[in-house]
């Protein structure tokens, strides 16, 4: 199977049934990304997101030195929207192509986001820039003890915009933390992500946090993929909504959701204690 | 007074001066709910809301070893909405069946959060599913040293819907972490609660956390219940809106409310270093 | 540079490049309100907000007693808003004046939130009341080991209408805590507001503290002005608003603001190890 | 059935299959409204709105004189809160209380808007302050040629609270309009209403009014019950959000609804010129 | 009192009681705006607001040519934020500097809405471009026969950014021709302006348009002030939210406004036939 | 040009230049959609928006009979979505997959709405289901004086689900006439759709139709590019927005687009009566 997801500069496996294992692959650059790289994710995140025999993801970065250092800024500075362009170009018009970049590029980041499985990404070494907007559109984050964590943007001149700077403060408990470093792009540790609220777990080195990863990926993925389905789908929806809305949406979709078989397996199972199996979603 | 609130499966008493206590009371079934429970509790929130000697309330569950197991999924097994049912059944029939029933059940545990007097809610022991709703409608939370969480309704194959995956986003700050409870349905303990933000304090057993919840309802029924009721509405509104609505409402709210003697009495007091006493809600 | 600013009740001095230190200067009331200082607040933040040689600011309070100890109750007891008025004067007539009166007070706090710049509050010492509103409107809070925190407005018999209860649930990861604090009116330390998000750092004493400040604020001074501007407005933007909205901002924001020249003189600096120096906003 | 609806000044009966039809009955008092009268409104379509055999409804007042003159202002004057009151009372107090029933009022109109099925109402006569609050929660509006048309709260010192403020401006297409009649409580006819989008029909009398009326309501009540539950949610919901949430919250309540037999019962009559039968909701 | 108003280009006089009357008054350039002109409109608003002595405004423009021709593009072309800037200068701060203009104008165009009186805006002649952010920002429109509008601001080759493109979908009820106005700039008359919802009333010429609006405001000025105070106030908030919200916040505004002795008065003079008399605001 | 655009049932060309002409071609079928086509009008809509030749777009239908007789309700019933599917199928798992395809088609039709150039819809003879949903996508509707209209949705056992019922409170000025014409499923003409705001200009045939909407389309196509988009962009976000997010969203819109050479030229042409020409987008 996972031959219909090779993509240049990543590797996609199934260590697990029901379990995808995502690579960002390209660690001799420390899986730094140039745009094929978030084209080419967003294909992947979105075929797993329908692919019935996947239950749940685990991205991570290939090599021991970083999940990735963000941007490509040597590739970004020779061509591509932020390349020094020409001068006599009507501003007007520039805005509107780096309008549509950025556009196409939040969206590639999004599917993570919008991929219907849960998404685990394990946060190790230099995670710097977009490592960021890409782990906070996963939905659970967990890092290493030696993970280097920063909001690089501005000292590269930029607000970042790929999400970072609107998901932060819908995930992490601390607003004074949030514009601390996406003002300051200082370089922080696990200790902090964990304290702050940026991760849920911190491991020794990456083969631990992979290894738990899967673990977790594992039990998700044992349990009813309608039931994962919702609570990922309503959790995202709330965090955006009033509480109101959040509770009228929820009835709407278990109005459909709950005449699965999965709850009578579900349930069934739990009174005699035998491990269910729930058909493929 | 405590007449006027006797409802099956729960007791209410009023050991102190404006402080109201609720028991939910099935403790041989680990105060598990079936269908007239939350009907009473609403029912029981609905009066403690208008009443004017009431200024706090705490809710708790009886007996040792649990606040509540969630729902009696064996009597949700034999009759009312999850149990199976009719397969001749047209499924969009059954679907706004199954809408209605939703609403309405979250309309009873929402009745908590409407409640106009602030509710404290002492989780301990075993603490599943239909807990997290419940605790998530009350205003404060605290725990025991050997309080057990789950949010369990992927267990039973479905998403949680009678509130805790509306509410958990707004209440904690730790988004990975809520993803991470929600998803696997995992146990967990007051450490984690306290250190991810779901509960704000942790005591050393039940008597000590019921007795520290006294205390803080005491407090806050010794304060002006203009200034508490307006603290409450301000706060559970602004939650939900950007912070130019709730300044805006805000600024509504307090145009009736600074007219109260409350402020008068509050301040007169404060420099006397006398109890100030406000009348009734 | 600093006479442009001289306001009563206020110090304004320019201790650092680009940094201005702001300071309530009413020491011997604990640096407690009346009217004529949050005009002048206000006054002083509309004004840094658009000075081009400023790029990052330290609000602290003057004396080593408090950052303020809130609205000063004496003088409101005396004249304005609260003050006892006309029992004879039309209820809705006085209501629609006291509505008139808190949005202006919200809007002169407000006024910090909207400054351009980043503001980084120090609080040390008595911080009750008005401290919280202030600071919350701040973008980066920190404290000392002695700093003595309170939600202090139940305690005068009314909910806190500047700001503090509609910027709080925003601000900190526990809503349980968040209505603990402003329903009891009690006073908590460092190391509560630390735990629980109130504030992303705790120093020895005062002294250390605006060190701190001071150092970050050169820090944040030195990036791009363009970059740091954005990212005050994208994350205050998008704590308010889905994050699908808050992606769309973004990208129109950048469209403009990704064509600055700071970029490029970011990147070769970056690449050359040089300090860039950008031109002022 | 009609049995099951009788209620004090209503009518409730069903002359054609699956329509029923509910008639404001205190013509002596052109069908002003004392507080019983909205009580019994809420419990009459909170009734119908579940009740299985009803598809439509249609809601008229009884007379020729008037659909509603509105609250009855001497019964609000003699008691209720309205009524003048002790002087000595707390403001704040009586805000709560005067909240609570503004919020109660509104729920029991509001019921209208809720209930499942569509309501047409027929406004005949004297239409002042209530007839629109009550109207506006109607789906379906059309009047007579000679129905007066009054906002007439500021005559009597006060915004009209129990929906008409709220709703005018989510119905009608000009907002010039809006305020022109609910700042001047001017009498306007059905000309104006048909013209700036009040009303969508006008008929010669009552009679051809309420004929007009039975036969949309029939024509209703012979379409999948399924279909016209979601095409009034659906118009409800997107009234008030953002296209974009319209069209997400539309496709999980399709992803239900769909699955009914009433589309191949529907699509088979439309192919083969039949009349479809559906079975109840 | 109209000598307080004396601002440059404005004449405002007081020709009934509680009634103002403001004239744009530069009719030899067709009353088109330079900056100084909305610096003063907006003044002139803001003190009307909380004027006691005010209750209702008609706002009109000299002469017999033109409401207003719009923005003074020949003064524009050669000072202010459209004139052609040095070409050397850095694009993002040109946009921030941009900004900071649109942000400022467009809140001197919102203090007409934000007055609590309620506004008339009479359209003759010509009235293009910020005529029609200006009348959209009024509560009434009327016009006459021989008005011609035209949004005009594509035809100088930007997006109406003063209000007009933000007002109109909320203010007329085809959002087809609110397309086809806003691409096209075409010039348009009263018949379409009336027809699609932009006026309310079109009157033969400027003589009795400014009489009926004369008439009208005295109307709305024989209210009570509490009244329509919260009229305007409770439509402008609705327009812009869910309407749950709109209910919810009227509900909290009354519960202030209803406390007023204006509801007495205001029934006794109803039942007596009398004229009542309000105290001032 | 027109080969890049070659896609199965449609027709697009070039008859003027910089508008588009796309025409729906499968007249056999009274144009009626099969999946392939919506597929395609996404397609080649996408295209269009980017395509710097092209500034606006008319889209209509082949032949005489009809704009669209909406979903081709045949193969609908064979195959896809609605078609009658295995009974054993879990119902959850059903409704994913339904869930999945509307939001897939919605996206289809929203790509009109995205569509950076202006798109006028012509609607003729037969319009209905599918009809409405593409049209209300389109910027201005026009229509002539023999179309047939019908949101037919509710005949076939379905809520409208493409846009509709989303769309239409929006777009029209009257409530009342949107829940009728949704409930009913009724035919109804252009004079009906002129009046409650469907349309803006109803012709006598489809050839003057046409005319009309080219000679609109090349109006369009001759103003600022920059200028037009920005108008349709900033219509569409505000009209789901409240006004003062619209305002400011249109701010940082114009912060770029102010500085495009456009203006210049615009005001230029426009002051020596010169016919401008802009650079493409």
């Amino acid at each position: 199977m996972a031959e219909a997801y090779q993509k240049e500069f990543f590797n996609v496996s199934f260590p697990a049934e029901h379990v995808a294992y995502v690579e960002i692959n390209r660690p001799e650059k420390m899986n730094a990304f140039k745009e094929i790289m978030w084209l080419n994710l967003s294909a992947i995140f979105r075929q797993l997101s329908h692919d019935p025999s996947v239950r749940a993801v685990v991205l991570t970065g290939a090599g021991d030195r970083a999940f990735t250092a963000g941007l490509d800024v040597t590739a970004a500075s020779e061509s591509g929207a932020l390349a020094s362009s020409d001068p006599s170009q009507d501003s007007a018009r520039k805005a509107n192509f780096l309008r549509r970049h950025i556009l196409e590029f939040q969206s590639c980041i999004t599917d993570i986001e919008k991929c219907e499985k849960p998404v685990i990404g394990v946060l190790h070494g230099i995670s710097f820039g977009l490592a960021l907007d890409i782990s906070l559109a996963c939905d659970i984050r967990i890092s290493t003890t030696t993970t280097k964590f920063s909001v690089k943007e501005v000292d590269i001149g930029l607000a970042a915009d790929i999400g970072t700077l609107s998901r932060l403060p819908h995930s992490v408990g601390n607003l004074s933390w949030v514009k601390d470093i996406a003002l300051s792009a200082r370089i922080f540790g696990s200790d902090e992500a964990l304290q702050y609220g940026l991760v849920s777990s911190v491991y020794k080195d990456k083969k631990e946090a992979v290894d738990q990863a899967m673990k977790l990926a594992n039990l998700i993925a044992s349990k009813s993929p309608i039931a994962v389905l919702g609570t990922k789908e309503i959790i995202n929806y709330s965090r955006d909504k009033p509480i109101s809305e959040g509770l009228n949406y929820t009835a709407v979709w278990n109005a459909a959701m709950l005449q699965t078989e999965d709850v009578k397996s579900a349930m069934t199972s739990g009174m005699k204690k035998t491990t269910p199996r729930f058909s493929k979603l």
